[in-house]
């Protein structure tokens, strides 16, 4: 899929320009410079250009095409697509600016290259784009000002600065890629489709991709997740924090700010996610020329004492653990190494170690079964010989299938290192912090790979009984439904206390005699959201007396607090008493769609918003880790020698809210607060709920 | 202070060899180098060093001397210091090894230095260092191998190889140094000896450190708490988790991690932690040639909208500020800047802007009054001009007292914008995350230079009656007190819930009547710590009849539960109702004294450890930031309709008892758990504590 768009025979440049420091040149020579294909400048007004014959139109071309680059001004493009079509080409490259990006006649216009493509079969890259490349078929479609060097990476740019950023990175590390792609305005092709043909390039070992949206979360997220099995996807994901405050009437609403979606998604599908432009190289770096490691174990090698408590801290920081040295290993040190050395780990070699000594010491420890990986720290003392210990590292690098991640500190001195450590395509880590962070992000790597992904469980259901609600609710001009949404989670499995809506004190006893006293009473009304607030809410009425009173009080309080509510009646509701209280609800991603909530109730939401988030459809592994993944989760496990709560029950609740909310996109939010949690084997029972429908 | 020590009209080097290679020799030529003043080099079996006389002692040197550097071994150094002080050098850097660091011999022998040292009136830096160097006198009395640039920046580094690389560093970015020191064992001057030094050093304007331990905690605390707020103090402290579990028996001990003593004091005396080598170099280029901004109100400028994004996301993360640009602002960039722009923050001057358009944007959004500092942003694209836009960026920083950082993303191509920035002494972030974390430290050190500090208030106390339970206890044998303690709270004016300790049931029943009813009885015994699990805490006695049946029973059960302890009698404590419950208490950090702990009672410590620390002696913002710091703070300003619970007076609580324990230092570890406090002017109660002596 998309092979031709990479690694096309023969590519024509609709728009080639005569005039030196035209984009419509830059993208022509750019091709002259390496691509052994067939070259086919389009010119209506050029017999030819740098000695290749000029066409009017691909029309007038006599072989076939396989990929055309278009660089003419919006408004002719629709004609050119068309004639692209006609000509029986199936790849275009449009760099042209002037669609979307500048408002909606442009929108009109890309709408329209869009459908004459679609008739035609053809697939688009861009419009208002930097264009693509691929190193090892020379074709650089792109008017960027280099080709970067060979490499096993391939990189998707939602932007194209950044894209020429990472390019120029790219000549300066001698970190190479194979395909690069600058997306633009992903009016067809995007970052689903990239990833996806990339799973099958032979060149490509790791996929990269700087993003600001993604097309469709729900796509992204079942292929990200094959692949990322296969390769590795990093992705910097920026506008963490520009969407800013959205309306949100609901706690799972105001709670899910504008990036959690991403960030649950990325989780789930297998994406590494870098935060900064930093980290981005340093994966690069580090993905593209180490293996990936079995372990965390971590043993760190230094000439001085400083850096390895410094690298030390940076590991323990992120979770990794400093690998303990077998004896074997430590005797072996002391077998060479200076007596005034440390042969623990870090492993000492001293200020003054040769890289010879460096050599016996990082062939020592890497024997050591219980080293997954390897730090080495230099610093520039007055014996040290950056480029002999470069040598060293870019050495040993090659016999073993453990990482080893070179990080020099200083400047100028250890400048010559980092330059040899360049030539065998090996990053250097600055700071030693970078070096454990690409480590740490290796191993978690090596995790993703692992991963058995089970599918989602499917429960049986009464879909009609959702139906029916819904339709009831529309009927009647509601789009808040609070307790008779409670039918809807019955419908699906997941149990609701005993209740009943009536509409008088006689009726309001019947129902409390046949749930058994105490009984709690709630008023049921569209208009009302917060209940106790109008005195709309009693608990513990223990007899028939009570309950009369409390209906009669409940009437009268609330028409006077709220005068002109409509009042559907009083809920009876059996009395729910212990248990531990959390809160489930759902919401609606742009992107990704349902987002389901899950926290425990009260302070722990509305304080400390202690509250996990994962994108439906969830398995059971997903619901397990939403309730471990709190902070306050030991509350649930049992703190102060309570009994543990129902973990496995409260997770196939959340499962089942997952698959409701799946089938039923008109559910937009839903709250369910608060879900009483019982003991290990007595379940989970919901309380009440809100739920917005479309 | 130390004057004579970076700017010494003599030097002599003891131990100066004739050898090149040798560190004795590497210093010498250091000196020749650089060093306008008289040079002395000290050896017996040389007649001349490069053409410099030798002396077989420093006896023999007919001038004066300000300051010898001693490079010989470690067993002739007592000699060589006894005739320093003869000749009376007052100022020594010793660089020789083999002393504390190799064993207890080596310290037996830096022992005697010292004495001999302090006997002549003599300062030493060292031993087993690096040197000292000042780049305005030229003397590099130091065996690194190079000199940085002259710049306002001096550096103390614990770490003789982070030196090297900082001096490294230093060479590469042109970010030069005034004075630099490596620290070695610290025999004598240490941290706080130099930083104050420098506060008085006109060519000192930031002080930056690598250390791995403080000498005297309160004693740094402090002098950086002075000198913090004339010269920025930017530290990198290691070690954070090599200190790892240490046996704890409380609550604030066990919370208290080996690093939070350091975070707190840091906080609080206006030291700048940096958490890694790159924070390190980044804050350092930043504050040597940055402006301190009024506030914190960012503008960005970029030619993409790519980075623009990243930028803004770093700055929110961070907690900056995104300037709203005045209408005049805008307007003023409409008349220049192309239609495509965005005149918005962050403000995008477009791909192809030349550096002419990036200075008209520059300099019309630093005239903004809502601007406090910008980020300027730079991508390689077709049109850029690295070295246009750097010069502008220089031009324009020294126009303005606003900080403008470069952040220049890229690789080759950017390069020479970034040399010619490193000519203007100005470093560049190439991740926008970098310039923005840059900026933020920056608007910190604003505040940390226009915070007032408020002496900690002193309160009336009996120290006698302290001084008496201490002296009882230790008469019985006893170093941890229960709620025997109480009377040493309340010496210090810190309520406690009324309370007496009887031994029969007649006696505990006269108690609980004149306290009311209901009351509280708790078992009274130094070996039970957890008295509940032995049945040894009733609450709720509300008769006489409820108070001799718990009486007898507690004896009954208590006795079952521990047959051997020894019981002191009950305790009969009104019963307290009502109120939030808190925990307080005191560990004592081998470096920094008496470590206050404050958080919410219950699960929040022991599930959430949301706690915060601070080093005593307290000040009242101190007490109010420890209470505003926790996460749950809410609760205590009232949640879901709830009262704000008494906040000062937890703060006065808060300070008397810092004032107990730096009164006592025989108080090793307290916890008074839990406190009540009530609604705002009600105030707190102690209910319980559990007190370790020395």
């Amino acid at each position: 899929m998309l092979e031709k768009m990479f690694y096309p025979a023969s590519v024509a440049v609709i728009g080639a320009s005569q005039e030196k420091g035209k984009v419509g040149r830059a993208v022509l020579d750019n091709l002259i410079d390496r691509f052994k294909g067939s070259i086919y400048p389009i010119n209506p007004k050029a017999a030819e250009i740098e000695g290749i014959k000029c066409y009017k139109s691909v029309l007038n071309v006599p072989g076939e095409i396989d990929l055309a680059v278009i660089v003419i001004p919006a408004k002719l493009v629709p004609q050119a697509v068309k004639e692209c079509g006609e000509k029986g080409i199936k790849n275009l490259v449009i760099i042209s600016a002037g669609f979307k990006e500048v408002g909606p006649e442009g929108a009109r216009l890309e709408n329209e290259v869009k459908d004459i493509a679609k008739n035609y079969g053809i697939r688009i890259v861009g419009p208002n784009c930097l264009g693509i490349l691929n190193t090892y078929s020379g074709c650089n479609a792109s008017f960027a000002k280099k080709m970067p060097p060979k490499g096993n990476m391939s990189i998707i740019s939602q932007s194209g600065a950044l894209g020429t950023a990472i390019l120029d990175w790219s000549e300066m590390t001698d970190i190479g890629f194979a395909n690069f792609v600058s997306l633009g305005n992903k009016s067809d092709l995007n970052e689903i489709d990239f990833m996806q043909a990339w799973r099958d390039d032979k060149e490509t070992s790791v996929i990269l991709a700087y993003l600001e949206s993604i097309t469709d979360g729900q796509r992204f997220i079942n292929m990200a997740r094959d692949v990322s099995r296969e390769k590795p996807i990093i992705v910097v994901k920026s506008g963490r924090t520009s969407a800013g405050a959205r309306a949100a009437s609901s706690h799972t609403g105001s709670l899910a700010g504008a990036d959690v979606a991403y960030d649950s998604a990325f989780a789930q599908c297998g994406v590494i996610r870098a935060e900064t432009v930093d980290q981005f190289f340093d994966l690069a770096g580090g993905f593209s020329a180490q293996p990936i490691p079995k372990g965390d174990r971590v043993c760190i090698v230094t000439n001085a004492g400083g850096p390895g408590i410094l690298a030390t801290d940076a590991c323990e920081k992120l979770g990794l653990k400093l690998a303990t040295l077998a004896t074997e290993t430590i005797d072996r040190l002391k077998t060479t190494l200076p007596a005034a050395a440390n042969f623990y780990n870090p492993v000492d070699v001293l200020g003054d170690a040769s890289p010879k000594l460096y050599e016996f010491a990082l062939q020592t420890v890497i024997a050591d079964d219980g080293v997954d990986g390897v730090i080495v720290l230099a610093t520039p003392q007055a014996m040290t010989d950056p480029v002999g210990i470069a040598e060293v590292i870019a050495r040993v690098r090659k016999t073993t299938d453990k990482p080893i991640l070179p990080s020099f500190v200083g400047g100028t001195e250890m400048q010559s290192g980092v330059d040899l450590l360049r030539k065998h395509k090996l990053l250097n880590y600055g700071d030693p912090e970078r070096a454990a962070y690409t480590m740490k992000t290796l191993t978690k790597y090596n995790n993703i790979r692992n991963r058995v992904y089970e599918k989602p469980k499917h429960f049986e259901a009464d879909r009609a009984m959702v139906r029916k609600v819904i339709a009831e609710a529309r009927m009647a001009g509601i789009t808040v439904l609070g307790l008779e949404a409670l039918p809807v989670l019955e419908a699906y499995g997941i149990p609701t206390l005993k209740y009943r809506i009536v509409d008088s004190a006689d009726k309001a006893v019947a129902a409390a005699k046949e749930f058994g006293y105490p009984v709690v009473m709630k008023i049921v009304s569209p208009q009302i959201i917060h209940k106790s607030d109008v005195g709309g809410v009693r608990v513990g009425l223990d007899s028939d007396e009570a309950v009369v009173n409390a209906y009669n009080k409940m009437m009268k309080d609330v028409k006077a607090a709220v005068p002109h509510c409509r009042i559907s009646g009083v809920l009876i509701q059996q009395m729910a008493t212990g248990g531990k209280e959390v809160i489930l609800g759902v919401n609606r991603d742009p992107q990704f769609g349902p987002l389901i909530m899950f926290g425990l109730g009260g302070i722990y939401v509305e304080v400390l918003k202690d509250v996990q988030f994962r994108v439906a459809p969830l398995t059971e592994k997903d619901a397990l880790g939403m309730i471990y993944g709190i902070k306050t989760h030991q509350m649930l496990e049992g703190v102060r020698g309570e009994k543990p709560a129902d973990i496995e029950k409260l997770a196939e609740f959340l499962e089942r809210l997952s698959q409701l909310v799946t089938d039923f996109p008109e559910i937009l939010e839903l709250d369910i607060n608060p879900v009483k949690v019982y003991e290990k084997g007595k379940g989970c029972l919901a309380l009440d709920a809100r739920m917005t429908i479309s």
